[in-house]
């Protein structure tokens, strides 16, 4: 894998600076990068490195960036070419290709025409891949998944019945979808089942981290729109539906009927009571509790910095006596003004 | 899968009002809900909805309520009813029956008439699956585990040695119960292994979500009560024991060798510290921290809601300071009480 | 698996007291062991124990603490001591040896002498597992994977390709090394892809618990230094390092490019933002979020402990009105400041 400055320029609409003839083999930072390899300055607080860095070339918004390096390519998004070019230099991930003897592949199954099912998968009944998709080594997709074309589950995913995918998505390793949402009625102190008939439908464009869990509806389908990022280790409960672009980081938990906006942002470890709505283009930022629904665009928090352990407890002790402190100058309050009068 | 009114009315014990031949395919919500749907009113707040939905028939309490529709079923519960009727609703999740050839079935184990297990799961020696039950693709059961009658682990659970299961269970996919706790002792700097020697036994009736992790006491055994419902991304640390009906949501963590009391409830993303005993009949909302045991039921929490940013950081930022606050008003105090002496 | 008191002593150079000969068949806590089982006294606060205790023989700290019991081993470090004996008492996890016939093994990975491969695990090309390694049921190890020697996984974990994992590492069900970190370049409401070019790099000794991720670097690789202890749940994001030694409680998240020094520990729950530096010696309590660098080695927190909710409520309500209660204190001094004025 390696291509010229200017074959990676063309394939951004970038304009070469210095030699469109060198041979990039490898993307690197500019503090680390080699002489095959391409850098990129995304963040003009980080200028300075384009002096020091030892990059072969290097993606740039401007001319007058260019002219800081020997090697460059002028880009309107530096950043945006970085990914494009990131393409360009995945490698072999995996050393199969078309439906492995081991896998267990349903007769009642349909595999389309370019499809790779890795070791021990398991295909069950009226399962449909569609072409171009790659199925992992020991995924399982039960009774009736549908997997739109060019999509991707890495290696040991669980897919329940009649769970849907979209086209061109990712599904990493561990993540289960469709497992029965948490729902259950009180019963004289006992907790009585609620199956979940539902399913879960996802759009087109989705990238899906490692070990995360969407539940199945309850009664209607949980729905994850078209071009949704969702991180590891993301709890997404039953009957919650998604608006498209919205990107969810490590560790979130969205509890069940939660509804979200599309083009949202919500930052690692926030927690979605159950119930609430969320408008489109809402930011929560990192450990944030949202227990109330969200009317209105804008960015949320309650996740409180650390401080050095002896001051947090002091703090946390006087938090606990707030009510008191209210109260005390409310009191105080009423004495000033019993002074005043007497003055 | 089609019922009559008079068919599902018999099985949770409710009476029909309307016409009791009344074909039902399918359970649905008051808003979506079409002829051939049953629907319910849990919650006299959504009455209003009877007036407007399509469903062919509802479950509700009263025959007031009844008569706001065309047909009903009239039960003292009619949520669990729901419950109770969404059990005949749940469609083929699976399409093998019996041992599937590709299991890696130890000679050594024992398995019960009526037992399927799922392509490629992995039964090692000594296990012992009871009759009933249905281990899903891809599942391993290390040496020596019990599953009781009728319980089901769905595909890609992992059962590490020793480990027991009671009747009734489900275990749903991801889910890993057994690992190592995590138990170490200080050693110049090093962390030495403790090895845990305990095992995780589980009651009766007990429900695992998705991806959730419950580790084996270092010397006695991690314990879970009958009844226990818990949900997805629950992590269960070593020596843990849980009373009865217990139910745990999302993303809770609970820490070493921590003793909570039956029929407890623990929200969402909240977090308990080790060591620490919690007395039957506790509610704990999202997102809380517990660090102190906790003596008397009732319901605790800490977790903070959500503002918008700007606001939170202003919030936040005098947090920091409610200690000197605290003495400003100590302070003012003190000098209002000199004004008053001199006046 | 049965020893004698003086075997027990001389693995961990303590020194009998009472009878040598004495068979222990298994450890057991100081209320519960039988005549069979050997406990130990770590902590001088459960001293009261000895004298009730029915254990055969108790790990102690002195000749007088030893004097309580009938038996007894003295050592220095008692709990360490009790942690390497615990290594003599593991059973049997699993059945099988050598690589299993149902195995997926690539003819071009290397795999050396005296290797274990369970049930159905699956070995790309490319993969090299030095001498003494076991790869548990349903493993899936990636093109370019490769093991030190004496390394342990358990059951269905999952590497990702070119993955590193040092010598005697033990790595738990359900995880997942080597994902996809959560990278996207924003393009015109769309996230565009950043294909994730570096890998996991895991040093030696190193622990890693059930279900947790440790995505690969986005150019450069994520590190995981040796000794390193990681609990289960917890999410490393791509470019994280961590240095030697440190422990990783569970449910902690990590964001993007973190360092954290070495000898540090993180307790459960906690969560730390992207791109910040923590120096050697640090510890965070539970459920505390880290948004700023720390320079200064200590403890650091901000998780609130519970209350009972009816207080809480009305803590959170005053805290959210916290800002206007500092204004009130500021108007309330200036109000006595007139008044002394006058006076």
């Amino acid at each position: 894998m390696s291509y010229t400055l200017g074959q990676l320029a063309a394939k951004v609409q970038g304009v070469v600076k210095g030699d469109a003839d060198l041979v990039i083999e490898k993307l690197g930072s500019l503090e680390k990068a080699t002489q095959k390899e391409l850098s990129f300055l995304a963040n003009s607080k980080y200028q300075s490195l384009l002096g020091s860095t030892s990059a072969g070339a290097v993606l740039v918004k401007t001319d007058e960036l260019a002219q800081l390096v020997d090697n460059a390519i002028v880009v309107s998004n530096p950043y945006l070419a970085f990914a494009q070019i990131s393409h360009l230099f995945v490698p072999a991930t995996h050393c199969w290709s078309g439906i492995h003897q081991s896998a267990v592949v349903s007769p009642k199954a349909t595999i389309a025409e370019n499809v790779v099912v890795g070791p021990n998968a398991v295909i069950d009944d009226d399962v449909l891949i569609a072409e171009g998709c790659v199925i992992g080594a020991g995924c399982v997709l039960s009774r009736g998944v549908k997997i739109g074309k060019s999509s991707r589950l890495y290696s040991n995913v669980t897919l329940y019945h009649d769970v849907e995918v979209g086209e061109a998505c990712i599904i990493h390793s561990g993540t289960v979808i469709g497992a029965d949402g948490f729902g259950f009625a009180p019963n004289d102190g006992f907790w009585e089942k609620i199956d979940q008939l539902g399913s879960v439908i996802i759009g087109n464009n989705v990238e899906i981290g490692a070990n995360s869990t969407i539940d199945r509806g309850a009664i209607e389908n949980t729905q994850i729109g078209n071009g949704v990022k969702i991180d590891n280790q993301v709890q997404i409960a039953h009957n919650v539906v998604i608006g498209d672009n919205t990107a969810i980081a490590g560790c979130v938990g969205i509890a069940g009927s939660v509804k979200i906006g599309a083009s949202c942002t919500i930052s690692g470890g926030a927690g979605i009571a159950g119930h609430l709505s969320i408008v489109d283009h809402t930011h929560i930022t990192g450990m944030t509790m949202i227990t109330k629904s969200i009317d209105e665009a804008g960015s949320y928090s309650s996740g409180m910095g650390m401080e050095p352990t002896g001051k947090w407890r002091r703090t946390a002790a006087r938090i606990r006596r707030i009510d008191e402190m209210a109260k005390q100058i409310s009191s105080l309050g009423q004495q000033i003004k019993k002074l005043s009068d007497k003055g």
